[in-house]
């Protein structure tokens, strides 16, 4: 697995996502909407924030790949998100879904559980949202997980061999799992927990490389190793959570081919 | 009055907060949300910009303290403030209420004074909206006070008299009253003006520190203390407004109880 | 022509920004609200987001100028941006039109054309978006222009023409026209496309110039030039798409009268 998954796999797809500049639609909340869309821009790929009914539907056709997190999710997104993820499935566009809270909350709950019949191609949260997409956990608080990852591993390889989808489990060791498989990403850095949206820009970053990439199990980990690579590139000049968000966009755009190869943790 | 509010009080506060890790629940404005947040998580509490009905209620609940700022007041979020004030008062979460323009702009000047029933644990605001709040005043324009933060110190101790609440004016100098005590802090620095929330940020500084301390006049003296500091520290390297707004959440992280020690100014 | 919008011109334009500090009323998306208010407020303007029904009207009639941006224009926000205009109209408060991916999305494409009837002071967008509100387009990707501005020119004219309003078109060299004359400002930089809201933020400036001249031609020509010259010195010591933009507020609020001189490539 880690040889068909190794560093010269993930340089090969950061490059198609770099010169093939995906088009990708996000329905996200409105904490982190201007900061995943600056990281997608410094990734190389084209964000589209379009969210409202009547246009999410057809742009989801036509889109890349599609972006669904259900952090603040207002009525009228919750409409655009039900129609964007229709018509992706419908058009076979790569779609990931962000269960931002699920399983605390009973707005999102309903409305992230419901989204799984068009089936996402990769859903990422962290663990206390895998479960409450599940049904299995106890809740986190908010965007923090009180679950380790390891525990919701069982709930995610369920999810995934049930949907055929992927499931990326956000922690310390991102683990990546198509139900059969799974992949340990040790890449990071704790301050991405210090910004808002650290968790979230990575579920738009795997939709950019879903855009690229045949094999979604492939792709998902590839995101999960460029956007902690960067984390720790970003890490080594920042002097705080607020100048470490402006050095991961400076990072994004920078990490290199050589930076993977050298840094790269995949177990 | 200074003793018992003095750095060591501000100090074991801000020890407090960045020990328990307080969750406080933002309703806020559209145009801050990001930096809101981020400043949250840099001063060590976890921000959940929680703020649809129905689940703003019950979450209000369970947090550690809930912020309602009127900033853009829109009607699905209108609902779901006065929601969240409800249960914050049945459920004594501590409070904080930003009146952003009001006085000037009917909509939430209605809502704002509505939410004065659920009792708030604090109110912050300029002199402007602190007299809108109340009747009394002309109106500012948007965030900006047209009036001295004095001049709205009477209708201030008077609010905060009958509702048993704290009041904090800001300004140059910010006056925090609880209706028989006036606290000033002359800390801060002209660049907070500067940029966007800078107000707005103080508001869910203080739940922050309201969720650790017994003494709400306390409680926000602190915060104010602790966020005046660090715009002070973050505008020594500041070259201008935005790399001040990121040198902000990196001082909020890194201020220290020396800092906070060498540089309080209490009157 | 040249002579009459030369750099004294824009420089006595950008001191009478900075000496009145105009009022900018902005609807604009929820991705770029933050980084909009923040170059008002860099640039020396005051920004107001206000864009809720029953508010946006009476705002607008008392507001230097309002900037209209239909990124991610919601049913309540369209309904503002309504009321907005047409108080904007009836006051002469100027106004600026930005029709974000008009022309490829069918809500806010309907909505732009309505706009129309109150007679937008100046219209900002790229060549694809001025070719989708004229009719004449096969539309952008999101904010991305497929076309050229010179693609766009004839119909920005006749837009221009029809209208009795400025339309300038945003590219590597920006074309501003009024239907008569066309001014080319080649200053700016490509780190501008890797920062969302590199356009968006321009219409805010424009807003903010049209507010202080009496010329829109000039109003909007002198924004384009300040905002593209700041550009410029932020790109000097950027390292990337983060701390382009971070420079870039910094680089709007020290700009000089110096670095117009020296810089300005009108044609």
């Amino acid at each position: 697995v880690t040889a068909t998954l190794g560093a010269e796999r993930v340089v090969d797809l950061l490059d198609a996502v770099r010169s093939s500049v995906p088009l990708v639609q996000c329905l996200t909340n409105a904490v982190v909407s201007g900061v995943t869309a600056n990281a997608l821009l410094a990734l190389g790929a084209t964000p589209a924030m379009t969210d409202i009914p009547d246009e999410a539907g057809p742009f989801a056709a036509v889109a890349s790949a599609v972006l669904i997190n259900t952090g603040t999710p207002r009525a009228e997104q919750r409409v655009a998100m039900t129609e964007a993820a229709a018509a992706a499935q419908a058009a076979a566009t790569p779609w990931v879904l962000d269960p931002v809270a699920v399983g605390t909350l009973p707005v999102r709950t309903a409305l992230a559980r419901d989204l799984l019949r068009f089936s996402p191609t990769a859903i990422r949260g962290n663990a206390s949202e895998i479960l409450g997409l599940t049904g299995a956990g106890v809740g986190g608080r908010g965007v923090d997980a009180v679950d380790a990852p390891e525990a919701a591993l069982d709930a995610a390889a369920t999810l995934a061999s049930e949907l055929g989808t992927i499931v990326a489990i956000s922690g310390a060791t991102d683990h990546v799992t198509d139900g059969a498989r799974v992949i340990r990403v040790s890449n990071g850095h704790p301050l991405l927990t210090a910004m808002t949206g650290g968790g979230c820009v990575l579920g738009a970053v795997i939709a950019a490389f879903l855009a690229v990439g045949d094999d979604a199990l492939s792709a998902t980990v590839a995101a999960t190793v460029v956007y902690t690579i960067a984390a720790e590139l970003a890490a080594v000049t920042a002097r705080g959570p607020g100048s470490f968000a402006v050095e991961l966009l400076d990072c994004l755009a920078t990490v290199t081919d050589r930076d993977v190869r050298e840094r790269l943790r995949l177990a």
